[in-house]
């Protein structure tokens, strides 16, 4: 289908969340249940719209409610180490002079459900389409800074930093981080306050009325519905800005990472993307009838990169043979000959802040011996992707080649090529790390006994009751838990919890939790749902 | 044995060569035979100096014979797009502003060896000690820019570079190269023209009196002999800008890469350093009796990282189960601490431009069952080091995993743990990667029947008698070369031809040359080497 590139309607399942007032396509595919909405796009559908991303296909990434604001009251305060505190209004800053270019965006969880295959990281399954382009127009963060009477030279007795912060109220305070003073000032870093997206007002899933845009770097430090810029000698104090965005190495869990304080470790944080491409076409379970190759057809793979930090992508390689050889693809940079780009002051710009597409043709016969399709990209700091992941337990920055496995399908009386990618976002089937037998929750709770006589069971309608703040009661894999104590605790906030209260919330459940939620789910453990349903 | 931090004698390898005034240290490896000077330390030897490398053990990188220049006279010429064109003497320049700093220096080269042993390149075995870190001074090359009138608006019609231009004639001209202007003015990039190092005027091989130094880059752009800075609207025009320091895809070999003109493509140049570590401590051929493991005694491995760009590194990790688990080293960052970095405006640093070194102490016992240790390091871009070398046509950028073997060998009536490095830099022997029957020059001229009676034989006497620049023949594995007409294209210019003229030159071109070159020199056979000596 063609996208919109707006959406009046309201998704029925935002019905009875708090976000039940905000319009959203119908085709994002929802990674953490039905509330908060962090969501993508179907891979092909955000590859048809090609180098600019329609608002409403554009990734989402939301730790909680999304708040309601207006553009006249909505205020942005700057304050701390600053001589000339600012407080503005969204006119005020309309008023400014502004930058308004495309950049791509990306989540740093970009990628992470090839991770989750490998071991649950406390994260939750994206797929590969947690990026997006969209031309952002907005202030020069430097200029608001030298507004408030913000310099270099304020460096001079050590390092100085600009926080953010949101006014998303979350379990642990406000959403908020922060970046180095000195690459907000410099003018070629492009660091904007945006009050637009594919000239129009922002929406509220993209931070309206204003979020930081920082090109280059992960979409965890672009804080949404900003509302406070402080100058400080220390990073942002906020729960997130150490919680979250952080590779820690391979032998971390969340418990060591706790104990050694390792998410304070200043060579943890993410801040750069790394370099990263996809294979989008074939796309999962595209196929090719083995008859076609009697015809001399030609294939067309494609895809897309990225890289970080400004720096180009100069190349992208396809390997049909596991990685023992190397083809070199066609390499589309959109950016280059844009509009919005050329019509800026440095041409050719001197760095880069939007994706790469590539394109590979190949004859049909070429898949006969071919077992997978690899890509890997290489960017202008000459490092390029590395073969495996790299587990993490945040499950971050995973730019391992990309690879799509060629299976040979009987279909009828013949055979058909089907093609495989590693794995499907969310909680959709399919992909070749996906083992047979997922280890979903169902086979945790054995060690309780099902049919010990003693453990009370209770019929749906009995648990449907249990529906509010005081008295939350949650059915997963045909176990009820009573979560009343645990509401106010949970990462995730109390509302992501209550919109599947007195329900059977195991589809939500298992997208996101790892295997510490399971094991902490069962001090919550009050019964077992009653088989025969009928009879009541 | 300890480096001396000065050398007075002269090398005997030196003699007869256009370099033999230059004192050099007679443990450097040199890896293009005598002439010209190219030479890394012993790997072991470099790591004993520690964080600052002794000028007489900084690796080398000459093109050609060393350029005799003289304070007094050398004068630096700045024109092109300048408002003030400037002509500086070396008192000039030390009497303006200046920076003085550590810099890790890499030659593009570093770790070429190892590309060589899959296939030949175009460039020499550099091991993995071509990498080095000293104290510059010199003024900053943004001073020098603004006196002559240049600035960054400059840039406003299309991008401007700053070319330099070295006094070392060479066969396709003078040594040069360029970088875009905008790095050069930036002050955190810390471009500076050096006249200083380890608080000394520079010696010849490293550029004296002047030279640029351009941190986080590679070597190959940090103009040695510099003599004149031109600013362009297009890049350095010098044969050596696209014909040296360019990675190629895999597939393009150098006449592909002329005929399709790749050298010129701008996706292919080099600037940055990429992510590396290497292992120096197992040193090749260190080994362990296993007697060792009785006592509980631990081993400490060790080695170095670095990254370009200004980057930090922030991880280096080791393997001892071919890649499945990684465990996490130490790090150790003297940049960090070093007082030449603290008395600087900013602290703490925000560019870093040094090398790491890591350890990590482990149980001998852990030796038990591994087969080899590897080591890859991490960045603050979140990039990493891929598992598998990239093999290029000029050998360049290798950064794969540095694979340490263990391999189980007797000797007397115990056992040792023997430790095998992939490679040894130049013709010299050992390493994993060297196949037991290396394809040396040998194998190729069998096609020329040495039993044909119609081929002459000369005597090592007659040989010795073409040994100047009008009649010039040369032995290789006993078959002679009348080299005369070939010497002026030599891409390594007449004189390390000459050197050799009349003599026995195997070892020097089996060294360096490519199979291209090897092919080359069949046009100019003119006969065999008589076999018996002793009648003559």
């Amino acid at each position: 289908m063609a996208a919109a590139t707006s959406i009046n309607t309201i998704d029925p399942r935002d019905i009875g969340t708090p976000d039940d007032w905000i319009p959203r396509h119908s085709e994002m595919v929802r990674l953490t249940g039905k509330h908060p909405f962090n969501a993508e796009s179907p891979l092909s559908l955000l590859m048809d719209q090609g180098f600019i991303t329609p608002v409403p296909l554009h990734y989402v990434r939301n730790h909680g409610p999304v708040p309601k604001l207006h553009w006249d009251i909505h205020r942005l305060v700057v304050d701390g180490l600053v001589s000339n505190p600012l407080n503005l209004s969204m006119n005020d800053l309309e008023n400014l002079p502004y930058k308004e270019f495309p950049v791509t965006l990306v989540c740093a969880g970009n990628r992470r459900k090839e991770q989750n295959m490998i071991k649950q990281s406390i994260g939750f399954n994206w797929g590969p389409a947690a990026t997006s382009c969209a031309i952002w127009k907005g202030v020069p963060l430097n200029y608001i800074l030298k507004l408030a009477g913000v310099n270099l030279n304020d460096c001079v007795n050590g390092p100085r930093y600009v926080c953010f912060s949101g006014v998303d109220k979350l379990p642990n305070g406000f959403y908020g981080t922060s970046i180095p003073l000195e690459w907000s000032l410099n003018d070629v870093n492009d660091v904007i306050l945006a009050y637009e997206m594919n000239g129009e007002r922002l929406t509220p899933d993209h931070g309206y009325p204003l979020r930081v845009i920082i090109p280059g770097c992960i979409g965890g430090r672009m804080v949404k519905w900003l509302s406070k810029i402080t100058i400080s000698n220390k990073e942002s104090d906020s729960y997130y800005h150490y919680h979250d965005n952080r590779v820690l190495p391979p032998e971390f869990d969340a418990e060591r990472a706790t104990k050694e304080k390792a998410w304070y470790n200043p060579n943890y944080i993410i801040n750069y993307l790394n370099i990263n491409s996809v294979i989008t076409s074939p796309a999962h379970n595209e196929y090719i009838p083995l008859s076609s190759f009697f015809n001399n057809q030609m294939y067309t793979l494609k895809g897309y990169a990225y890289t970080g930090g400004g720096h180009k992508i100069t190349r992208v390689e396809v390997s049909l043979d596991n990685g023992k050889t190397w083809l070199l693809s066609k390499l589309d940079q959109p950016e280059l000959v844009h509009p919005a780009v050329l019509k800026r002051r440095i041409n050719p710009i001197p760095r880069y802040w939007c994706w790469s597409f590539w394109s590979l043709i190949i004859p049909f016969h070429s898949f006969i011996r071919c077992e997978e399709i690899s890509v890997r990209a290489w960017d202008s700091t000459q490092n390029t992707q590395p073969r495996n992941p790299t587990w993490n337990v945040m499950g971050m920055m995973n730019n391992c080649h990309f690879r799509v496995k060629v299976n040979t399908i009987p279909q009828g009386n013949e055979f058909r090529l089907v093609f495989e990618h590693p794995t499907q976002p969310g909680n959709n089937p399919g992909g070749w790390m996906v083992k047979p037998s997922p280890k979903l929750i169902t086979s945790k709770p054995s060690d309780v006994s099902t049919i010990n006589s003693q453990i009370p069971t209770f019929t749906i309608n009995e648990v449907a009751k249990h529906n509010n703040e005081k008295d939350c009661w949650i059915i997963i894999n045909k176990k009820v838990y009573n979560c009343t104590k645990f509401l106010k605790k949970h990462p995730g906030g109390t509302a992501s919890i209550l919109i599947n209260a007195g329900k059977d919330a195991t589809n939500e459940f298992t997208a996101i939790h790892s295997t510490k939620a399971i094991e902490l789910l069962k001090g919550f453990y009050i019964g077992n749902l009653a088989l025969l349903q009928s009879k009541l």
